[in-house]
């Protein structure tokens, strides 16, 4: 058996599997208006929110094209937080639609610094957006989001979350902190085989939505919206992930988001503890900034870090991450978000200990020093 | 069991949706690698192709979208033309992206005239492209792409060709035929549940790219390439689908197309036979159009086409589609594309016949005219 531990597509539970294998039933009758509105209600929930939750039929870089879209024009100024890939994305497509970036960047590593963003917001007053990446799967850090939103909307400027690797993992109270427009997807929290992914439109984002010259139509909310209201999507829905995803909310709710954080947290904490417990470094330089659905680790000196993510997989059957972007070979990623236990951490850590010393990598001795 | 005859999604085979409800693997890995080549060869197969064909999660929709953005630009001219109500999509989405639209339509139930295209191209000498749907799922009309595609040739513009409902299922030699850029579905011919689209780009559709510039970002068919030469997508794949659609491609090819399209054909005499039989009208004025995936059927004059609909379904476990846009109420659908046994439709037309009959339609007595 592999132990899957990619940052997404994450595993999924037997019983959504079982759901995802359902014969079709129509796309514009009854049945398929209960279980989307029944999937709404529930999404709702998840993202603690009472704003709308669109449904699309795309990967989670879909639904980050449809943030900006759908609320901006070109020409706009829109301030995009980075701390790596996934918010360099977020300025590949702002710029592919002519938007003005300013770009607030930080070391790989390192968490945003919200005093920065603030000082950024008053040195370009007539940026209309912010973007910002919640849990930036590239190096394993959360930002701290509601710092980063009180600042945002102290600017009064829409706030568009990239929530792909935390929503359903770690605590995101949309409406709480004040998030405009929140993206996310159906593979990490949701515990679903990827190909959904969701967007939340609070009320100004909407307002933006009115007044957005941005080209779109398969991405076009406004479109998703009325049919939604029809019980049904624009364009024929990807049935199957929401046969998934109806089983899988359920259960989600059932267990409480309350008990899936404090799990999540747990996991992430005995993750970091057996990465220094092999003497080896986070990429996080701050614990307070480590992710609790994907750790970064550091390849320590003289390792091939494709070469031990090859071996992982071959002779020990787990399936982790290398490094993305300048991090290729550098790093590599165990991704705990979504489907995850204890024995499958303590499994894929006594692995890559295991690969390490095959490879010729000594544990140093412990020091006083953490 | 419910016999769900809508113009998709299509109910899947058992060994298609076993192979759908499979776990998740790494998309980033061997495995996902030999699972696209595979496909993508497959796919070239049933395409009758060797061009690239791009492999997007989306639905048909945003197949069609990404063959508009990356072969033209804002401002270029595009021929549409239109025989319902996936041909006026196309303008739709031209004109969302800027373009300069010349639409050549025909009343619906009419197929596309090649001499009318062919003046119209002579009167519009600026045109880039031209839009054709080969099957009008909105009217059951094939369109004789083939006369349709010589005079695009002749002319020497780019053909764009939606064969969303076509694709495996009525022969479609995308190379030997001249089209460029050819859009197709998952849930349709391919028997495999809605999620992915497939976009076959010619080498002339490749140096359009090359110049294009319509904003696109999660839809570049210039990343997906870039990506497949690695045994990736740019974007976490609807892993679940391709599993489908591996088993699904094997299945039809090792059937063969010729056989597929025979079935087809038999299929689609015997739905018309049947609607006749039944004294009803086929919505297509002439039945060397008619098309043989989906039959548009004329509700008769005092019958209430949504009731209609509604009786079928919750009556007798049979699911047809209603009519789109201008033809709401006015016609039903039957599909009977990719999955489809004579069985299904010979118990489809039975329950229209019980329907109507309940509804205080009589059929007329047989008379000596066709």
């Amino acid at each position: 058996m592999t132990n899957l531990r990619v940052p997404g597509p994450t595993p999924c539970p037997d019983e959504v599997l079982a759901a995802v294998g359902g014969q079709m039933i129509n796309h514009r009758g009854p049945e398929f208006r209960d279980l989307i509105t029944r999937v709404h209600r529930r999404l709702q929930e998840v993202f603690q929110t009472k704003n709308d939750v669109l449904i699309l039929t795309a990967s989670g870089t879909g639904a980050m094209e449809a943030a900006l879209v759908n609320t901006l024009s070109p020409g706009d100024g829109v301030l995009c937080v980075s701390i790596g890939e996934f918010g360099e994305r977020f300025i590949q497509i702002a710029q592919a639609y002519g938007m003005r970036v300013v770009k607030v960047d930080f070391p790989y590593g390192h968490a945003a610094d919200p005093e920065e963003v603030r000082k950024a917001l008053r040195a370009h007053p007539w940026v209309k957006a912010v973007c910002v990446t919640h849990n930036e799967t590239s190096t394993g850090v959360t930002n701290d989001l509601q710092a980063l939103a009180r600042v945002v909307k102290e600017a009064d400027k829409l706030l568009i979350v990239d929530a792909i690797s935390s929503l359903g993992c770690i605590p995101l109270p949309v409406d709480a902190w004040g998030c405009d427009v929140v993206a996310t997807a159906s593979q990490k929290g949701f515990m679903v085989p990827p190909g959904l992914a969701f967007v939340s439109m609070s009320p100004l984002a909407w307002e933006a939505y009115r007044s957005a010259r941005s080209p779109r139509y398969y991405l076009d909310l406004g479109k998703h919206k009325a049919f939604f209201e029809k019980g049904q999507t624009p364009w024929t829905p990807a049935v199957s992930l929401l046969y998934g995803l109806d089983v899988s909310l359920e259960a989600m709710l059932r267990r409480g988001m309350e008990a899936i954080y404090a799990h999540h947290a747990r996991i992430g904490a005995l993750t970091r503890a057996g990465v220094r417990a092999l003497g080896l470094s986070l990429l996080p330089v701050e614990e307070r900034y480590a992710s609790n659905t994907v750790t970064a680790i550091k390849v320590p000196e003289g390792v091939d870090g494709n070469r031990l993510v090859a071996l992982l997989r071959e002779e020990f059957g787990v399936v982790v991450a290398g490094g993305q972007g300048p991090l290729a070979g550098r790093v590599i990623r165990i991704g705990h978000m979504g489907y995850v236990r204890e024995e499958d951490i303590r499994e894929a850590l006594e692995a890559l200990g295991k690969a390490l010393t095959r490879m010729g990598y000594r544990t140093p001795a412990p020091t006083a020093s953490v």
